[in-house]
């Protein structure tokens, strides 16, 4: 299938809309841009953000392994069931949002009995150690991008506006950063952060540990799928899977922190038409969020220091697209109220 | 009244608790700060802010006979129109937000009749023009300080959690101009803004108007009462004596853009101890803003380029400060959920 077209005339419409309503043109910065954008991309000249679907895709990852995470593996699994319990902090914002909130295993490594409302899909049970093995094979690629295209379809059928892709998986950013290096022809120095918690020592045995993945795999910069295969992970992958069957299906995204940000810039080089479809949510306080974005061109909404993923960030900056689109839809023109013009 | 003291025992207990839940440490970035700051000012260890109390003063003001502003200064009434009729845009923001919304008129020219639920309390038919007068005497200032401080005392008899102050004046980013030029000892050059949407030339001739009316009103740095006096305007009294107010009732309030800064900086001068009960909602698209955000050390949540005023980039920030509440208050704890700690 092929990415849909934002929709230039819905677009004209909410432009000349905004020029109507009863506020000096442009004094709702970027509240303006958002309305107009999910004017386009929705299709009508008055756009909602109303029902948001949030999945979380969680999986294990071999390279923790080599000690590059605060937490232990064990972690994934039980932040699973906090998700599936309600403590989780996607889970209390998806509450407090009312959205929509699944969550989906791609591939955790340890057995457990998944909880009442978790998913269980593994593409396999956790990625390879990409010091020394490929993350996954193409089968399995393709499983877990199945899977977030699946929950895209859900989101659809239940009448999503907006899309949220989370992610849970110990070990994650290290396979963010050695992919994001790997595309950007960046040093692992440059990108790699503390992700949960590292000190100055964690963090330069992670860019080690980065440095000897990506001499392992290879040049990978002009092929987005095997470096996703050698380097990423299965949540990266279904986040990606995911955000190419929103452009394929007309659903904005809107996307999360570091994490999902490089599950991002995987499908915008394999489909670059995909990059209208995505809307960055907020700036991570993870340090390589800044070269992940501005590979993007993305221009986020908060910039609060949040750095959890779970779709955390990006849940939170959902209110900003509801005030967007009610201001849009609700405040009264010039002439209905009776206002001067400048 | 003297301001009262955050409370450092609920503070600590705040903290304590953001400890302890499941993420690691600092990862929700601002949005825990915000929760240990809203425990210490309520004085709980679970601060809440689901009710919102929105009070917009209005008011004309004598310098829009200069030519300083993009709009008529009939436009001060006609927006009080709107925003008792809904179609504003923070009519429609404290609707979504189930905020309640207070429309305030301390000191419009005008004749006309006040619409339903505007409350007319004018301590003068507009300031002076500031060029060549006193903006009030002090029995005026008084009175609009008490319309402000009225204001306070409903929002806390309503249960408020949260106050928030807008302002609607047309010519106010003159005025607010002059008077953080004079408390802060800047040119004119360095504050004076497009406000509502002046091209260069207008921004040139706004200058040269706050350039005359601080030579005519002499040095005033030291004395921010006669400061706001003689080239303040009404709602920023208002404003100014709703701040106080706050600050001795313990309502915590959430300062909104360049208008209602320079009123908190009028406030912090004449009580320096107020500053604790200030957090700031967003930075402004208007230029000058960041001026008057460093000399009051304030860090807004938001930075999206609006510039409208009345109360809509407080407004907007709301929703962060109810997930930061919500977040704190709800999630699990480590022991709650069983989940590994770093």
């Amino acid at each position: 299938m092929v990415i849909r077209q934002p929709d230039t005339t819905a677009e004209a419409g909410a432009r000349e809309r905004q020029r109507r309503l009863t506020k000096p043109p442009g004094s709702l910065g970027r509240l303006e841009d958002l309305a107009v954008r999910l004017a386009a991309l929705q299709g009508r000249a008055r756009p909602t953000a109303d029902h948001v679907h949030i999945t979380v895709f969680a999986a294990d990852h071999g390279v923790t392994a080599e000690g590059v995470s605060a937490y232990p593996a064990a972690v994934t699994v039980e932040m699973i069931r906090n998700f599936a319990a309600g403590g989780a902090a996607v889970s209390v914002i998806a509450r407090r949002l009312a959205a929509e909130l699944e969550v989906v295993d791609v591939g955790t490594a340890e057995d457990y009995e998944p909880p009442a409302g978790v998913r269980c899909e593994r593409a396999a049970r956790g990625s390879g150690n990409i010091r020394h093995e490929p993350a996954m094979d193409s089968a399995t690629r393709e499983r877990a991008e199945a899977s977030g295209r699946a929950s895209v379809t859900r989101a659809l059928t239940a009448g999503a506006d907006i899309f949220v892709g989370g992610e849970m998986g110990i070990g994650n950013t290290t396979a963010a950063t050695a992919l994001a290096c790997a595309l950007l022809d960046l040093p692992p120095a440059h990108l790699a952060g503390p992700g949960t918690g590292l000190d100055a020592a964690g963090v330069t045995h992670k860019v080690a540990v980065v440095e000897a993945a990506l001499a392992r795999h290879g040049r990978l910069r002009d092929d987005p799928v095997a470096a996703l295969e050698r380097l990423g992970g299965l949540e990266i992958a279904a986040l990606a899977g995911a955000y190419q069957a929103c452009g394929e299906l007309g659903l904005s995204v809107l996307a999360d922190g570091f994490i999902a940000s490089v599950a991002a810039l995987v499908a915008v080089r394999r489909e670059p038409a995909l990059r209208d479809w995505l809307l960055f949510a907020h700036r991570s306080g993870e340090p390589g969020h800044g070269g992940i974005l501005d590979a993007l061109g993305a221009e986020p909404l908060l910039d609060l220091g949040m750095r959890l993923g779970e779709g955390s960030g990006a849940a939170a900056a959902v209110p900003l697209l509801r005030l967007a689109c009610t201001l849009h839809n609700e405040m009264a023109t010039f002439d209905e109220a009776g206002v001067s013009e400048s």
